[in-house]
């Protein structure tokens, strides 16, 4: 029997990032499906769409596009469009852009493989990092993604625990390999712009620091990705701090 | 000098809890301030709005509403608001419904304290557990809020995680006091309606599901209010599954 892969994203159905994920899904199985956002959603994070109506259009026989964010496309995509069959493997991405360090808490393609991973599914986030916008290395992500899913399959992870991948900014065939790590912090803050509309109202932008080439502490996502590898980070969504359990427990009872 | 309060929720300026935070925060203090979104944003999870202005309505001296998400207002209140003096404490709530379990991972409000922590200071996200939504029992928050600000200040905790607190949808004086705990998991899924609209085109809702009074297990947020306490969890930002980073590392490299 073949494997079912359920592909979703961020960037919306026509994002480049998603045909990397498409191409190296179908070289695994016939049975992938895609179920995206109709737009963009950068920053949606784990949102669900609880007050507006969502509507789910079919594009040809295995796609679908929803008016909502990623994690309504996988609930939607578990719930209704695969309901009868749930799969097997959910990818998510490939994101336009980096989701390291703290990022992970505000990505909506992490928090698609966070749905997958709360509905049962092994899943998978990607992102390629860049730092110029009219040139982002998708022949990295389309190079390193097959390898990636394969050999994490092969060695396998917890159920509750979802695997975050990022690509670094630098041709295919200097990437210098996989390394694991742990989530990082990043050094400089974001940022935003105060502007004035043409009917002289002020508003604000806000916008993701550019964060250059940041080195990040030994063994994170930050550090893996400056010196030219694949970043993979172990995930999971139990965000209890323990010592701190024991430490409140003292205290507070 | 006066330790300075930010109030912040995810159900809107106009909320009911938020005037429970406000009494409490100015029983300790007379420098607290609120900044809130314009209207509901459940669900909304740690987003970032990126791709629309946002503007900021100063309301009175001390109050100001954002047409943005819970994330976006104490982004503003640190960057604009109160640059010049950041806050010392942020209380974010007191939401209408729990957030335990993996509701953490989508909810606003707790969203809001996860950026406050970001941006340094300490925070504490509130919500009020509910069966009956037309009778959600905020004097059980008023009575309790105090408290748990003022012993959970006594007791401290550390840079880098934030506490959320859960009241029981019981009367003040049932409430047996404050347990800490950690984070648990649902047992019910949640559900969602397809339905067809005036023009003959089917359309989806996604809710919550109704969960009832679940136990949970033993030392969680989700026993400790079905048990009748207040439900004190401290939670961190590092999603890292720290025992799949030593596994995945022998064998991915």
């Amino acid at each position: 029997m073949s494997m079912r892969i359920l592909i979703v994203n961020d960037d919306g159905i026509l994002a480049p990032g998603i045909r990397v994920l498409e191409k190296a899904a179908r070289a695994l199985s016939k049975d992938v499906w895609i179920v995206a956002p109709e737009t963009e959603q950068s920053a949606a994070s784990h949102s669900l769409t609880l007050h507006e109506p969502l509507r789910i259009r079919r594009i040809s026989a295995r796609r679908y596009a929803v008016d909502g964010t990623p994690t309504d496309c996988v609930y939607l995509a578990f719930n209704k469009i695969l309901a009868d069959c749930k799969p097997d493997l959910v990818l998510s991405g490939v994101n336009r852009g980096s989701n390291i360090g703290e990022d992970v808490t505000y990505s909506g393609t992490i928090a698609a493989a966070m749905e997958a991973t709360l509905l049962g599914a092994p899943a998978i986030a990607f992102s390629q990092d860049y730092t110029d916008a009219a040139r982002v290395k998708w022949a990295t992500s389309a190079k390193w993604v097959p390898k990636v899913v394969r050999e994490s399959l092969k060695a396998g992870w917890p159920e509750g625990v979802l695997l975050n991948v990022n690509f670094p900014d630098i041709a295919p065939s200097a990437v210098r390999g996989l390394r694991v790590g742990k989530q990082g912090r990043h050094e400089a803050a974001d940022m935003f712009e105060e502007r004035v509309d043409p009917r002289g109202r002020t508003y604000y932008w806000v916008g993701m620091a550019d964060r250059g080439n940041e080195r990040g502490a030994a063994g994170t996502d930050l550090r893996a990705l400056h010196e030219g590898y694949v970043a993979i980070t172990p995930l999971h969504l139990d965000l209890t701090h323990r010592s701190s359990v024991t430490a409140l427990r003292k205290s507070l009872g």
